[in-house]
């Protein structure tokens, strides 16, 4: 049975979940560990499949105004409301096409083996050294069940099966939504892949929250600590907002908005 | 409890559903009606905020070798797998930046609304005349559920409430996931927004099978009534494959792969 649970418009510090549908109270107790904030590089900016792929993908993305030139014809850019939409979009003063720009989807697994859980230490920028869940962009051509498990092999050099969607988490100030899903390991082996130092398996207990990559792994993995806990796995939606006034740095300076689960 | 269900890589016509993730047996029964082929102009190319946003980001969407100029310097492109990538990538030949194109999100809403649903006929190509969920493309900034909400308002002046997250389908051909969430009105009325020729409540079976617009809509509203007679709404995940030698205008003309449910 679906059992929906939402936290809309909550935004103070900490962490706001699990306010019954029903409800109209404001925002619950915070039932996840809090952390003092840390500095990091460029949090929520995923992997992908190359550096160079976050590199690129990352800097420009979502800012209208740095598209210049029609890709299709070579044309010179304005940027205007078109006519029956709202948003500014970049349009082609001379084929009249418009440069639409969408969030993307980033694709990975929460591998559970042995009561443990397999984390990357990720060996490229944006995040150097920290540690992530196997994820990056989903392609066209794949589905976010085959971009996961492609991801998880390229990271991980690790075979993985018997998926379940776990959670989506949307950040819309960077144009981002994390797909996750549970999954297993087809051979218990595995090895760092291209981009990742090591790879390692963490009991519940060991996860190095200090040096988490990004919040929307933060995320993930406290409620899948709050669901190994309750005995209930469960899937999860909810967006994530970075907390006016704070570093982007800071992987802990968000609010759990609008936390939905079955 | 999340109860993962799966049904990897079966490809024989008809709705390929249920498969439990333990079991290795090969495709099960088909559980839901089945339809004959019907044409029509353009599946699954989703509604979105215009007609105009429809045309350009379906005509170009996903094909490499139509991104002929650097959108950031207007440098001509050559088209060439990256160091490190394994896709066909664009590639500027001036300033070397990469142009990734990723799928996009296309987020709705299933209205339940007096044991019935809202459908809205579109008076805008792709599909037009044909009935669809409110829903479109969505935008840097918003969550999904904000989207979600946004396209029901744009689509038939609906305003939404008490959302919960029903169905993520995948539609890799054309770089395409569909992210549908059930909804309440918070008010009993509605009307056709610019791109809806008319908005109305079906019961479930009265809904126009026989005339919907997307493969999309046929899928999440079969599984939507499997679910309310099984009195379990659930979460689902799944890949929506065209069937080979099919054209893209017949709706029913594809298999529902890899389908997962809470």
């Amino acid at each position: 049975m679906l059992r929906a649970i939402q936290n809309l418009g909550c935004s103070s510090s900490g962490w706001l979940l699990w306010k019954p549908r029903t409800s109209t109270s404001a925002c619950k107790t915070p039932s996840f560990r809090r952390f003092r904030a840390r500095s990091e590089s460029n949090p929520d900016a995923a992997s992908a499949s190359s550096s160079a792929s976050v590199a690129s993908q990352s800097s420009s993305f979502g800012n209208v105004r740095k598209i210049s030139f029609c890709q299709w014809c070579g044309g010179p850019t304005k940027h205007e409301i078109p006519s029956g939409e709202e948003k500014m979009r970049a349009i082609c003063t001379v084929c009249g096409k418009i440069a639409y720009q969408n969030p993307k989807m980033v694709v990975g697994c929460l591998i559970e083996h042995d009561n443990k859980v397999l984390l990357c230490k990720r060996k490229i920028q944006p995040s150097y050294g920290l540690w992530t869940l196997p994820a990056g962009y989903m392609e066209i051509g794949e589905s976010a069940a085959e971009g996961a498990i492609r991801e998880t092999w390229e990271e991980a050099n690790a075979e993985v099966e018997g998926l379940s969607p776990f959670a989506q988490l949307d950040i819309p100030l960077i144009g981002q939504t994390y797909i996750i899903f549970l999954a297993k390991l087809k051979k218990p082996q595995f090895s760092p892949g291209p981009e990742s130092s090591e790879c390692q398996l963490f009991a519940l207990n060991d996860i190095p929250f200090n040096s988490l990559a990004f919040s929307s792994m933060f995320v993930t993995l406290n409620l899948y600590i709050e669901d190994v806990k309750a005995g209930k796995p469960k899937f999860h939606y909810g967006t994530i907002k970075k907390r006016p006034g704070t570093s982007p740095s800071d992987i802990r300076a968000f609010t759990l908005d609008y936390h939905l689960q079955s």
